[in-house]
């Protein structure tokens, strides 16, 4: 099940950023499961990663090499996580990295390794290895459809989004593919995104950009509140624009591709939430009134974990004793009730510590007879808002969830 | 379904606990749906409640009516919530206290009223006023299943728990009843604990007993993280079984009969778990070597919550993958996941940061295969543990809180 249609737009090349595709055969043969991106010289990447505490090989060594230069390669895998393998799964990641950067005549430290797929598994280095060289055969500056089928895992279907923009009168040209999210077969989902622009800008800038960009997108999403050991987010800058090199994050060009990055970040994890497992319904949850960002975000994640809702959204059912509950136990601070009003769509169904008297059951069954809906929560307290993504729970959820193995 | 069997318990009249049931037809005709303790004076009641913003009126008038007094009259209706009621719920709630109190010649404020069932629904005051003479004419220091039945909404069985102690050489009767818990027909489950005793003690250290007991007991159940707008679990103490007043939390009385007010507690809350919508898995977390009790209750709240852990316990698949990376992500500050070591039982299927090398997936299997499942996860910091109760996520909980309506 998904949300909606999603076709995979046409996505430009971008000049400098080479991708090479390639089947290892990791866990099934003769499908794509290898990802390369070649960035050349004066390129810049950020990246921001999965903040668990058994974050996986892969992503320790991601942030120690990003600590030690600029990287220029990066390497995915699907079909297998690299995750929890101990001192086995970090060499084995370093080795993909030494044959990559082999290829190139670049040192290890210039690879980035990400991997996804089933935990606790030995990376099979040596089918990794062995495909490499088509891997690079293969690259060129087109193929990003290619590029966002050979990272999916349960997905049903790639992800992109393209974006043009004008830098000081120079247009500026960003991709991005993304898979993820909700667990999989077999074990954890992972959400990975990669963007890419010609865009010149400094390193320290970028992960700036990357960080706000990841926070109010992929860091919006939540299918069943699990975060997965391998998350990654990352931005890659080929510098091949022409536009003046952003160097801080106080110039327009800043803003203007920060904005532009932005939209296809949410583009993105939009696509995952509709792609959720399971997933039938598209759900916004947009709080407001709050009187800070966290209490506001208290809400809409308990509202958006809630599996008594998440089942009421399943079933269409306007269930609005469930949604004011779980505001009344998000644990924000002295809230009254009585200034609360909730609206699904545009209709009011909740108001002055109850039922609003105009709501209808009919105009709430019409708003969750379709297949998206927001969930608007004015908290009557304050002037922060925070919005979240995230999706019905399912029989088919379960049923994906519990018999993957059988 | 339900997991394992729970016999209700004979039940020995507590002196002075008077009970009464009747049916007012508020949900089902011919159903018991309303439940009355009367104590004696000299008794003392204590209670604890739910920190849900959205409480329902009969909440807040327990929490005043506690404050003005010494309350000897207790009323319970099941069928509706009388939550999200605005001013008019609490004029209903107030109503039913008045006519209770009149029956007895006591005053309003003597009345505590309790209610679970539909959320925003008018309470129907006739129809339980006018049941109000049966259910005090029926009152009778005997019936304790009738009353745990007269509570039951989507419980599948009626939940009780009795034990007696000596408290300096006098014997102490301890009954209670629960219901609960798991969202139910038709809006929110609400939990609700009655246990009574003839002990003498004073009310402050009566409410000092019943946070503590509440607190290792039914705040350490969980079945989907959603807390109801009615949760409540009351002490009664009648005073007559003649043993020295207890006055305060020093004496080793009280601390006789605190241990046995939080058995009874603790296998009420387990009764309700095992009773969990759609639950087949009764399962048990338990948290050692944390460095604080904060932490050790993120990881265990973590795990319980994790709705692809709770899967893969419905489909009895020892997925240890799921359980480290709900570890990594509970957010317990620089965990070091070589030092962490997860138990199925007596099994070890997680050490050194990765699957422990002695685990094979029959022994994994065996485990996952039975009713009953502890997780011990031991994060190898420091000395302190935490543990909680929780389930399984079935299609069967998907089922009810999804079709309920249809």
């Amino acid at each position: 099940m998904a949300v909606g249609e999603y076709p995979f737009p046409d996505m430009p090349p971008i000049a400098g950023v080479n991708i090479g595709v390639a089947a290892a055969g990791i866990k099934k043969a003769d499908r794509n499961d290898l990802l390369l991106f070649a960035l050349p010289e004066g390129a810049t990447v950020a990246g921001v990663f999965t903040q668990n505490a058994f974050c996986a090989a892969p992503i320790k060594i991601c942030r120690e090499h990003l600590q030690q230069g600029q990287p220029r390669l990066l390497v995915i895998n699907s079909g297998n996580a690299n995750a929890c393998t101990g001192g086995e799964g970090r060499a084995n990641a370093l080795a993909v990295c030494d044959q990559v950067a082999r290829e190139y005549s670049l040192a290890q430290t210039d690879v980035l390794p990400f991997s996804t797929g089933v935990i606790g598994e030995p990376l099979p280095v040596g089918k990794i290895n062995a495909a490499v060289p088509a891997l690079v055969q293969s690259a060129a500056e087109s193929q990003w459809q290619a590029a966002a089928r050979a990272i999916m895992t349960t997905d049903t279907r790639p992800k992109g989004a393209t974006r043009q923009v004008e830098l000081d009168g120079v247009t500026v040209t960003i991709n991005g593919i993304a898979k993820g999210a909700g667990m999989i077969n077999p074990n954890m989902a992972t959400m990975l995104g990669f963007i890419a622009t010609d865009a010149a800008i400094d390193q320290a800038p970028l992960q700036a950009l990357v960080r706000e960009a990841a926070g109010l997108s992929f860091n919006r999403i939540t299918i069943d509140g699990d975060t997965s050991t391998n998350d990654a987010c990352m931005v890659m800058a080929s510098g091949q624009a022409g536009n003046t090199r952003i160097v801080d994050t106080q110039s327009p060009a800043y803003q203007t591709l920060k904005a532009a990055i932005g939209e296809v970040c949410t583009e993105l994890a939009q696509m995952i939430v509709a792609d959720g497992e399971g997933a039938t319904k598209f759900v916004t949850v947009d709080v407001n009134g709050g009187a800070s960002h966290d209490e506001c975000l208290k809400v809409a994640y308990a509202v958006a974990h809630s599996p008594l809702i998440k089942t009421a959204l399943f079933a269409s059912d306007p269930n609005w004793g469930r949604i004011v509950a779980a505001i009344g136990y998000a644990g924000v601070e002295n809230l009254d009730d009585t200034a609360v009003r909730v609206h699904l769509n545009d209709v009011l169904i909740v108001e002055n510590g109850g039922r609003a008297a105009s709501y209808t059951e009919e105009q709430g069954q019409s708003v969750m007879n379709g297949e998206r809906i927001t969930i608007h929560i004015d908290l009557g307290r304050g002037n922060c808002s925070e919005l979240l993504w995230t999706t019905d729970l399912s029989y088919e959820y379960v049923r994906i969830n519990a018999d993957y193995r059988t």
